[in-house]
């Protein structure tokens, strides 16, 4: 046992090194040498400074981004620019075990398309949950564009709870936009297609029978979920829907939905016509749709809508009749409407067209109170003129894209496409305030709350569509790139370029960090996707596993079995026939932060992702013979290579004949002794660090309490182990002895871990000696 | 046309304010005020100036990270920590269009398991090709540690070309590895398993029947592919193997594999037995297994070995025989064996003894060289005593895992995983030169081409498997955290911590950039997972639809299309009846950088990425009638939503009725020339923006060079849209004259857009005025 008895001396040497160290010189080279070294000017340090987040440090937004056709929501900080998280959406993403584990399925089979799986998804614009026009951080919304949908993801958890597809439409850009506290959320068409009819009608009758659409999808804050039963989609003419607004303030109770191609062009170049492009731009103007949601909810709930498809379907005749629907023309292809912060003004870019163009929500309402229309589109849709709706229009450069606001009062920030430049100018007085040249094309942009009643200032971030040469090349496939730009001066100062490595985002939200309240574990036995207790869930001492067979022969296997640092319990699955559905349920039995456990099997396309008291399971057809090692995928612990079992899947009817195993080392009474023997001094060495702990302000460390207590823990279980190895001892079976005396020593070593991060933790953090 | 007149003037005046900007004030903070604002010390100003890389800057360094759990292979830059890719590998992702295009979908069959799709791979050891020892970039192997697979990605263009699926093995975490010359990928087995027998073997058999393993992959640097026809199997006992490394230099012909478990122990925790972690960590000592691949590698050439399952095999009592495998005791559960720059040591770090043994490959030599074994194992292999082998003992502290080399000779660093330090010594004298924590619990560590033969120092990279209190909380699933480190001095300095948002790697390897050449476009027409002609590659205006019945009336529709900004070619593919199985291969007509086109649809689960010159395809088989639009998910012009289609699916036996289409809008003389009349003043601007380009030099400029070439070709464009729209003029066909005209202005407004980053690209790189 040489080994075992340096290793104390390393333990005892570690903690003289550790506290020797922070008086150390940290550096040889001074910044005025590094700025030489890297060619960075000052302007590159003061910009480096701003972004820099030092380890431990937090951020101050936390953004939420769409991760385009990657199917997901992407999660990162400013000013840091760090990704902190890829949440699985619409796409299966096996680290989550999203779209491999029985819980998540159930969601994904939501988001099915006449019946099929769908697996991909292209998401386009999150929307935060708001409560009085302010987000919340509750809750996150997300479309997809390729199929009709809706996911919702909760942020206590930060997890996909449910996807809602849409039973209109085949094609759905313009969404997620909620209304100011979160009662609907936005959703519109954008490639016309009939909505009554899954089935086939010809291109022919693109003028009758195709149609656009926009949803207002019913979210009930209690149940955290989209009722598709109380919703309500408008048709509308097949005009391209594109993105919407809901009003705010002024504005409460009306949606503002743009679109493009309301020339009703079809294409096919292919036979010689002019391409969809060409056909789509051809007009000086498209209509913006103001929608009266307000309104339409109480013809709703008086019963004078009707239902269609499990949901409710408002025709175009009847939205004209009521007093519902408007049209306005907005300059050609326009992508962005956006409500100011006060809800006065809707600002619509138009990205064939020069300028933003402001509307006046008085105006607007001025003139359908008048009845002043300059006409009506082919499906009799009233159309307010322009000159009759606009505040004012400003010129800014080739490509007006999307709009944000700032803390300010009237000033937006407008990217322009074309120019690949942001646009600073006071939407109020119509005067252009600065430029920013961007790399390259930019698309969407984002202020910080920008979307809200209180924009909070400080960074905006270029969503641009092109990297071109920014990056290190990495292939054919380039990285995004959002560029971070500080507005907090008049003058905009381009701040950092952070490269996206997975899809191609298109809009995202910031939020400020105290509004995120996310936990760090789950109540024991949680099934994640329902929030509710998983019914296989099970306690340490209670896992189960069972086989039954039902009167045809067919036979299930079901484990309710558990996971903690570091083995999965059983170790051993030997029930199950070829042929029989497996289900594993696991419960993690952890409950310190961060502590999560994995579980993947040979060949079964299994991977489970258990948190701290979540538990997560799968089902799948044991279908042929064989051996099947299963394990911990979660470097969880030193001893995490030995967190693994076995499933073996018997030929049917195979006899089993008693063989006894045999051991593969056999232990004395001395090995035995030499193991307790070490863990008594093992023990001497962890009270060391206990003392070194409690006679520091430890308390005042979340983060070191959350450590102690993790290890009192584990020293609770090496307890157990000691009393099973004496016990063994008792009998003089040495060999049960030797091994639950390593085991104990397994569980001192888990506790001298946690022991030591928090001795680091509280070096680092200065702690003070308090006794 | 009040708008188009007004753009032109916007265009003129972007000209005059891109100027003015250059010159202006870009902050109103000093970096004192900056760093009191944000509580910045001023080592954490020098962090954040070592890791800065500005616009457009380069790192020195690129990582390559398994993705764990993700399936994929991460790519990052040093010392910026900025992610740059997810490389799709074992696990589909559709942002790449992996697994959802026929091409990748060929290469995931090849990791099929017993028949079986498998869509998870738990990817671990990263490897990059060697020439002589060191890196040459190109070529990157991973494997998956739940189902025995290796990946080849070709670094050429960063995709995955081959999965080889190991024909033995049911678990292999000890790959990949390369030998010197990329001769041999070496892959070992983990959880010990029948490697015959693909059926049930019961456990109780375990000593007897079921065995780990070491697979030679030969891989042909010609073909860019591993050959599994050429390579070779050692059979060995049933011990979880674990890493490798092959010798280089002195060792060359060599491999190094260790192993933890050598107590040969079966869990069954539910059955009242120790668990695996305590019966599989119970020895003092576990087994290095030295295998001579360059012997084995000429019996092979010599017909001396037989062949099994498609590929060559060597027993256990062969190997013996020939003295091809020794054994060496190193200290228990080991996890790193790293063989040192110079080939002369092996260093084995065991996570449950303090120290790092350093083994002398000299030593090894003489002791087989003078037959001097203290033993044999249960299986008859030669066991070399310890001490015979042994260089010396670094005593480091608690959790030694992974070492790393050093540009300085005999220095290297050893992760501690249980005392989460990264410790600095002297491996040839035996001495610790230094220590530092990280956070927390580090597994793998990296330094700059730290594998090789040539490590590069200045960086190290501590592969954190906790990150805990690191980062703004993200719900209870954390980001793993890589934290840079400072090795360019005495002491070690943490520079950075990188929140890693997906998966969760274990080892990675960093190159440096200038060895990466990877290619920004493909030869037009080439399947990118093969690099070969795709068969159903086109070209512009020889794009086709074709529908072809077999004898038992079962259909196909076969579509040649192009891409291009901003039209899909077909538009409208309407042939198709319910139940024909439908190709549609698309190529990407275009050859700038970064000018990728997306292709999904509605229903179809269908995503393509198109990147220059790349042929992708889909097929599926249109089960239901309906109406399926389709459209490119990549921003890829202003014009971009626009770039859209129609697949129509007829009932069975739908008898076409001829209708004609209806236009949604019909077009004059009048609006023809007044489009006309935009163009000419369009052409203008261009004009003045290709006059500013030319006055300046320009071609000194790459990028900006590759963007005038690429406008060149839109005004091509433009020249033959203008010729479609004078020649319906000249017939009177106001709607086709006016359509085509627009499609030339659309081809302006492309031009107009390059022209524009050009022109931003020359502002900022401080072009010269030339003529």
């Amino acid at each position: 046992m040489l080994h075992t008895s340096r290793r104390l001396i390393s333990l005892a040497t570690g903690l003289a090194i550790g506290l020797g160290a922070a008086s150390a010189s940290w550096s040889a080279e001074s910044l005025q040498d590094v700025m030489k070294r890297r060619g960075l000017t000052e302007k590159d340090v003061l910009a480096a400074a701003k972004t820099y987040v030092p380890t431990g440090g937090r951020d101050e937004f936390v953004v939420f981004s769409s991760g385009g056709q990657s199917g997901q929501v992407i999660v990162y900080g400013v000013p840091s620019m760090r990704l902190l998280k890829y949440i699985g959406v619409f796409t299966p993403e096996p680290w989550q075990g999203y779209g491999f584990d029985d819980e998540s399925k159930a969601v994904l089979a939501q988001g099915q398309i006449r019946g099929k799986d769908i697996v991909y998804g292209d998401t386009h614009h999150p929307s935060i949950s708001e409560t009085e026009g302010n987000y919340d951080g509750r809750w996150l919304f997300i479309n997809d564009k390729a199929n009709p949908r809706i996911a919702v993801i909760d942020l206590h958890d930060f997890e996909t709870k449910q996807i809602v597809v849409n039973p209109f439409f085949k094609s759905a850009h313009g969404g997620a936009f909620v209304t100011p506290n979160t009662e609907y959320v936005m959703e519109a068409v954008q490639y016309a297609a009939p909505l009554m009819e899954d089935g086939f009608v010809p291109l022919e009758e693109f003028n009758d029978q195709y149609r656009g659409g926009l949803t207002y999808w019913k979210f009930n804050r209690e149940r955290g979920r989209i009722e598709p039963e109380s919703s309500f989609t408008f048709e509308l003419g097949p005009y391209s829907q594109d993105l919407s607004d809901a009003g705010k303030k002024d504005s409460y109770g009306w949606g503002f939905t743009n679109s493009f191609c309301t020339e009703r062009y079809v294409g096919g170049i292919e036979r010689g016509r002019p391409p969809f492009e060409a056909g789509c731009s051809s007009k000086d103007t498209d209509y913006m749709h103001v929608t009266n949601w307000k309104k339409a909810e109480e013809l709703v709930k008086a019963g004078k809508v009707r239902q269609e498809k499990g949901t409710y379907y408002i025709p175009m005749e009847q939205a004209i009749a009521e007093g519902l629907l408007y049209l306005v023309p907005e300059p050609k292809s326009p992508h962005g409407v956006d409500v100011t912060p006060d809800g006065k003004y809707i600002i619509v870019s138009g990205k064939l067209d020069s300028h933003v163009s402001v509307f006046s929500f008085e105006k607007i309402m001025k003139a359908i109170a008048d009845g002043k229309f300059e006409g009506k589109d082919p499906y009799g849709v009233p159309i307010i003129a322009m000159q009759d709706a606009l505040h004012t229009q400003v010129n800014l450069g080739l490509g007006p894209l999307h709009t944000q606001f700032d803390s300010k009062p009237c000033v937006a920030y407008t990217s322009l496409y074309v120019d690949s430049q942001v646009a600073k100018y006071d939407y109020c007085a119509g005067k252009v305030l600065d430029k920013l040249s961007i790399h390259y094309n930019i698309g969407h942009l984002m202020t910080m709350e920008g979307d809200t009643v209180n924009p909070q200032g400080k960074y905006l971030v270029a969503l641009n569509k092109l990297a071109i040469d920014r990056f290190q090349p990495v292939g054919p496939l380039h990285p995004q790139n959002h560029q971070l730009i500080d507005i907090s001066n008049e003058k905009m100062q381009l701040l950092y370029d952070m490269p996206l490595p997975l899809g191609e985002p298109h809009y995202a939200q910031a939020i400020r960090v105290e509004k995120l309240q996310p936990t760090v574990r789950y109540k024991s036995g949680t099934d994640s996707r329902t929030d509710e207790r998983h019914p296989n869930a099970t306690r340490a001492g209670r896992e189960t596993t069972e086989r039954n067979c039902d009167a045809d022969g067919k036979c299930t296997v079901l484990v309710k079995g558990t996971v903690i640092r570091s083995h999965i319990t059983p170790e051993i699955i030997d029930v199950v026939e070829e042929g029989d559905t497996v289900t594993i349920a696991l419960t993690n039995l952890e409950r310190a932060q961060d502590q999560v456990h994995g579980f993947a099997m040979y060949g079964q396309n299994v991977q489970l992702s258990i948190e701290p008291g979540k538990t997560a399971s799968t089902t799948f057809v044991a279908e042929k013979p064989g051996v099947y090692p299963y394990y911990c995928t979660e470097f969880c612990s030193a001893l995490h290579l030995e967190m693994q079992g076995y499933l073996l899947v018997k030929p049917k009817g195979y006899e089993v004949t008693a063989v006894k195993m045999i051991e593969g080392t056999i232990y004395s009474k001395a090995d035995y002794e030499t193991q307790v023997k070490t863990n008594l001094e093992t023990q001497a060495v962890i009270d060391q660090v206990v003392a070194y702990i409690t006679a520091r302000n430890f308390k005042d460390f979340p983060t070191a309490v959350a450590l102690v207590e993790d290890a009192t823990d584990q020293l609770g279980f090496a307890q157990e182990a000691k009393a099973k190895a004496e016990s063994a001892a008792g009998t003089e079976d040495w060999q049960n002895a030797m091994l639950w005396a390593n085991q104990w020593w397994q569980y001192q070593v888990k506790a001298a871990d946690l022991g030591l991060r928090a001795k680091n933790l509280l070096d680092e953090g200065g702690a003070k000696v308090t006794q």
